[in-house]
């Protein structure tokens, strides 16, 4: 393992990606640093050095190897492998993610949606069935859940993690507005968008008008 | 003026915001600094020296006023005014973000819904009805709209980002997967949830399986 790339790398590691990505989408094959700061509004120079962690596949003249450069950061961010997904909750969120195309394509496969609603359970949310959320124990015996996306009201969200947790769920894609208290060997990144929506009134109360 | 607050306190300051309204709803009217560390998991030492930046509530033995802190986090974030939004794209997640009653809490309210699907146009979501996109400019123009959240595809949201700023909004909470390329004096905050699973498969690749 050559992993001793900084945090600070890695998080960025996820917006290249994506540019990337549309390059391809576009048919473009090769990319220069100076056209990608332009495009990224990242220096050239610091494109460079967080390349230069990994390889640094650019070469005088030519640029950088578009697909090479995708593969390889998607490999530092695991995502060469497939990923199957449970969401909980079939609410308007839960739905939201299940129907997004994006994922599938990463490699996320939304595999199975959850409810308590008895009013939700056996809708179909795209090609997925609403489970009943008494099912699930059962359903992650029998079937292999690499994430539980948790769009669950925070006062449900940490007791259902805690019990997927220990049947064997180690990766948590949360969005319920609380913090799930949970060992270090399990993966947790947390959405809040109320917090996201506190640091956009941040910034209108901070931006200097013209 | 006195906000000389670094910007890593203020990233960390929804995040106490969260915290201490949950307190204040559990009727706990003062906190100290080592209870507050528990639960959030942060050093004590690193509260106290945020909560230094912005005057010092916590006296020897008392502890901090929930309520007094709370509200000046909140003013702040920018939280003390009332904002309108309108959410542009009523699919599942403009539906969700409409329907999210913790928004409303904290002085972000949802004046309107665009779509441009003629089968969502008229709907009712929560207590709005689904309007033409085709009215987005003179709604704005008859209306005060403070922030447009942008549920969009993101083939669509610069060019419709772009236009709602040229009518005079300056914030934007933008969940289509793109950046929008705005001038300095517009506040952009950036919901990409395809970075947010890129980042849970980084850890899930790189946790330490016990």
């Amino acid at each position: 393992m050559e992993k001793k790339i900084s945090s600070a790398v890695i998080k960025r590691l996820p917006r290249y990606y994506r540019y990337l990505s549309e390059l391809l989408d576009k048919g473009i094959d090769r990319i220069s640093s100076g056209e990608l700061s332009r495009q990224m509004n990242v220096t050239a120079s610091q494109i460079r050095q967080d390349f230069n962690n990994f390889g640094g596949f650019g070469q005088q003249g030519y640029g950088y190897n578009v697909e090479v450069l995708k593969n390889e950061i998607g490999k530092i961010l695991g995502l060469d492998r497939q990923y199957r997904v449970v969401i909980l909750g079939a609410g308007n969120l839960g739905q939201a993610l299940a129907n997004y195309a994006g994922f599938e394509k990463r490699g996320f496969h939304i595999v199975g949606i959850f409810d308590v609603d008895k009013k939700k359970i056996g809708n179909m949310v795209g090609t997925l069935r609403v489970l009943d959320m008494a099912e699930l124990t059962d359903y992650v015996k029998d079937n292999r859940v690499d994430i539980a996306a948790l769009t669950l009201p925070k006062s449900k969200a940490p007791e259902v993690a805690n019990k997927l947790m220990d049947i064997g769920v180690h990766a948590f894609w949360n969005f319920a507005a609380t913090d799930l208290h949970l060992p270090d060997n399990v993966a947790v990144e947390n959405v809040h968008l109320a917090e996201s929506l506190m640091r956009l009134s941040y910034n209108i109360a901070n931006i200097p008008h013209s």
